[in-house]
């Protein structure tokens, strides 16, 4: 029988939190212990650690657009890590925090799977120190601040109507993405429609994604945008006084977690905005210190390289100073077949035919990231069913193509599967002698932005706005957030911004509903399809086959 | 300019978690480090002192009927258990933790105050160990596989207008109170009105704070009540499946957390239900390591000694096993004048003649822990603007009516302050010959032990049941929860069931206006008068006046 992935992780030896930072050089006094196995970084470390080594190397992984299950790119991003670190390289892994969303509904945890996984996995994925519950808290704050002050006297004349910041639990919970609150007469506050997001899509997430420092937070967080007034002029969380005391929640939640691989490789795992309804990267301050920190840091942005590297390389890049130098994106059989046509339910089932098909879909996000000029390699993230046929016809494929690949097996054999994908990399980034080129410049207008990504990234005909979106873009131009980034929200599972189109789809046209504007993290969320911003449980949520014994031990995570 | 509790607190020393763990026998390994000043106890070093010390003595600190700002009960149990351990006793302070919904509305930090605080004051009072966060986790997941069931299908036929189980936020948002969820068509869920608590005043706090072992946690959440189905039959979290998924989140929220007072006192701070719409009491587990761990254990219950002392002697003793071996009855000049009639904005002006008229309320109190047989102190907790004449006054009325009593200067002082307090408690217990009685029989009717309730502790005149009331009632006969203890959900401002009715109001009648079953918890909610689950914010939140530098360092928490 084959180990699960919590199986694995409760087996490993875990090496001391204080062992595993020495290797790149951080001591006890740099280390906020929690436990003998995670740690955060201190603001004197973080400081510190600034003025030095300026020369580490970035490696972003991405991938094609995902089955339901996720093609295992944090498992590549780790197997990668412990297969640099294997071959002497000093390394350090920089991954997203997992939700309690996803761990308690579908797609299970998320730090990596088989013999290449953070741990202490059940801690990540759980609570962990507590970053995601103190995001919660702090919008929350806000929310309640807001609410209070309207019921309080209203002294900004806040319109009801007109309040775009939401409440949000870490939790997949459809019931409240519509509500109607303070109901029960004048001493039970001020009713109006409103609606619950997932943490995960709050803006507190990418704002502590993209702070530099507790007065950039207490600044950007000044800036959230949380309604308009009866004069439709913006009201920000600086107006009604809320910036200080969800800075003091979020102060601590800032700074990095230090953990290991199974493997023992330092990974920094901090932040997690999800990348279909968020910006899909973690913490700059996590990113920037493994690359000061590392020679080598491997990282990962969410589901395809049209959302998560979009992302990382439009938003984060210009905020990080730093491009990546290589850039990885992960395949697998299976999902290539579902792109081909194969049906969701028999992806077990050796279907070439399909698998050929499907490899559209590689193709465009190698296009992808192309157009930015940056180099990279395919890794096959081999599966146990993944017949020998089907690894040898796409094999065929990269070699026809030109394609740097690799057949990666880290999650059966960790580190040692992922060697030859480490020396190709190292050997890309080596030889790579082309420019970064980003697909819009900061200065064109977010009809600009949005259209660049649907027709370069997405490869869609055109882009239509409802007359909402419209309207707000004047509204936008009027308040001076006409040159923000964009940040799109759309479905992970094809290039469209319909689910069902799988493959490759083409002439396509990509609908904007409406636009939200985040003025602390800095950028302009375009709504697009149906994308829910609350995700809602599936009919056997994996919360059912959890459990706990009475020491303490889990079962059922994965 | 006298420092505040924040400044004292970030000036104080802190000793290794792990010096303050030996001083009661702990080791390193019984340990589970957050950081170097706090730590929770492994499940491991729970069962093994078990077996060890039966003898320790257990200290209850109560109240009079307190004012908006409290009187200092956390103070003073903590300033007690320091003077304990000054004077060569082996002690341990067993207290709640902070909600942090007090922290940013009106009340502030529940740490103790001046220099009779537990620390690191800011943490506890934040985000802590992540106790509170877990169990806001837990609750709300049981809330969303509930809404979930109910959207696929509904095998259970629950009926969505009887659900009793609410989702909570640990923040003050009246706007939550009633609220309508699932709006938005089909695919958004099953629509019906609904309302958010507070976390304190979850029934997972409660089980969270009488549970022995993850197994009994375990048995207990899936005994929760969530709703009815059509035919009116009850419906458990069991009968959806969240116990075991429940369990996962609250497995380390159940074990204890160590920290230290500024004199380096082991306190375990432990669960925080509110006293007014909850049981009030820290954690079973706490109290009870600590009791095997000290010769003296200090604890606190929340509110007068009409709410906390009353729940923690009904609903706590007999899950806990152990009777208070004293009592100490906090009372402040101020408090006692506000009871008198004087009008709350002018409490620091010397006014005797109400403080004369406010002794009634003490008597009472008092007469409340005579009933059940137990030797009490009263701890007269000094504020800066205490006349001598009224601190005479009081202590003279104590003199008259024979009542032991010290005069505490533990905010002023730390432990030097309360050395009399000590020596006077212990006195108390080592001379009593009483015998210990309950105030009803756990075989008697609700309606009998709110009946004796309402005559015995609040010197009511009668208990009034709405008809909703006494229908509940014939239905938990039906159902078997008969002969639960009742936990009153009351204005912790008067002896009766009217915030206004301040000192010792007579006659009066108390309205029980619905009962919330709670059979995780094992007990029975009577909500009287227009008590709310969920406080609102004031005009002028304690959040407006925070903040933190780039340092990190806070400022305007208190």
């Amino acid at each position: 029988m084959v180990a699960s992935d919590i199986q694995i992780a409760q087996e490993a030896h875990l090496d001391s939190i204080l062992a595993v930072a020495k290797k790149v050089g951080l001591e006890e006094n740099d280390l906020e212990l929690y436990g003998k196995h995670k740690a955060k970084l201190t603001y004197d470390a973080l400081t510190r650690i600034e003025n030095q080594n300026e020369a580490g190397r970035l490696i972003l992984v991405t991938a094609i657009n995902p089955t339901a299950a996720g093609e295992g790119k944090s498992t590549v991003t780790v197997g990668l890590g412990d297969a640099l670190t294997k071959s002497g390289r000093k390394t350090m892994i920089a991954l997203r925090e997992p939700s309690l969303g996803p761990v308690f509904g579908l797609k299970g945890g998320a730090t990596g799977g088989g013999y290449a996984q953070v741990i202490p996995m059940e801690d990540i994925n759980l609570h962990f120190t507590g970053d995601f519950h103190a995001i919660t808290s702090a919008n929350n704050l806000l929310s309640a601040m807001l609410d209070n002050h309207m019921q309080q006297g209203n002294l900004k004349q806040i319109d009801g109507r007109r309040i775009v910041w939401k409440r949000v639990v870490d939790l997949n919970d459809r019931a409240l993405r519509q509500v109607v609150i303070g109901l029960g007469g004048p001493f039970q506050g001020v009713p109006r429609q409103d609606g619950f997001d997932i943490t995960v899509a709050s803006e507190i997430m990418a704002i502590i994604c993209l702070a530099r420092d507790i007065d950039d937070l207490k600044t950007r967080i000044g800036n959230i945008v949380v309604g308009y007034d009866y004069a439709r002029q913006p009201i920000t969380a600086h107006d009604i006084g809320a910036e200080g005391a969800l800075t003091v929640l979020l102060k601590d939640a800032l700074k990095p977690n230090l953990v290991q691989t199974l493997e023992h490789t330092p990974a920094l795992v901090h932040g997690g905005p999800f990348a279909n309804i968020a910006h899909g990267c973690n913490s700059i301050m996590a990113t920037k210190s493994a690359l000061h920190l590392a020679d080598y840091t491997v990282t990962e942005a969410g589901f395809g390289a049209d959302l998560g590297a979009e992302k990382f390389l439009d938003i984060k890049v210009p905020q990080l100073g730093k491009v990546p130098d290589a850039i990885v994106i992960v395949a697998t059989i299976r999902a290539l077949k579902l792109h081909g046509g194969a049906n969701k339910n028999n992806l077990k089932e050796e279907d070439v035919l399909a698998l050929e098909k499907g490899f559209a879909n590689l193709a465009k996000h190698i296009e992808t990231i192309e157009q930015y000029g940056l180099p990279f390699v395919v890794a096959i993230n081999r599966f146990v069913g993944d017949s020998d046929a089907e690894l040898q016809a796409l094999e065929a494929w990269c070699t026809a193509n030109s394609v740097s690949y690799s057949l990666t097996e880290v999650w059966e054999k960790g580190g040692n599967g992922g060697l030859d994908l480490a020396d190709k990399v190292v050997n890309a980034i080596d030889e790579h002698t082309g420019t970064y080129q980003p697909i819009y410049n900061q200065e064109q207008s977010i009809e600009e932005k949005v259209t660049a990504i649907v027709r370069k990234i997405y490869g869609g005909k055109s882009v239509e706005f409802t007359s909402k979106a419209r309207k707000q873009l004047n509204e936008f131009k009027q308040h001076g957030w006409d040159k923000y980034p964009v940040c799109m929200a759309k479905t992970q599972y094809s290039l469209s911004d319909d689910a069902t189109l799988v493959g490759r789809p083409e002439g396509f046209v990509i609908t904007i509903r409406e636009f939200v504007p985040k003025m602390g993290a800095g950028f302009i969320v375009a709504l697009t399809g149906d994308v829910m911003t609350m995700p809602g449980l599936p009919k056997h949520p994996a919360a059912l086959d959890m459990d706990v014994d009475n020491t303490g031990r889990i079962s059922g995570l994965f």
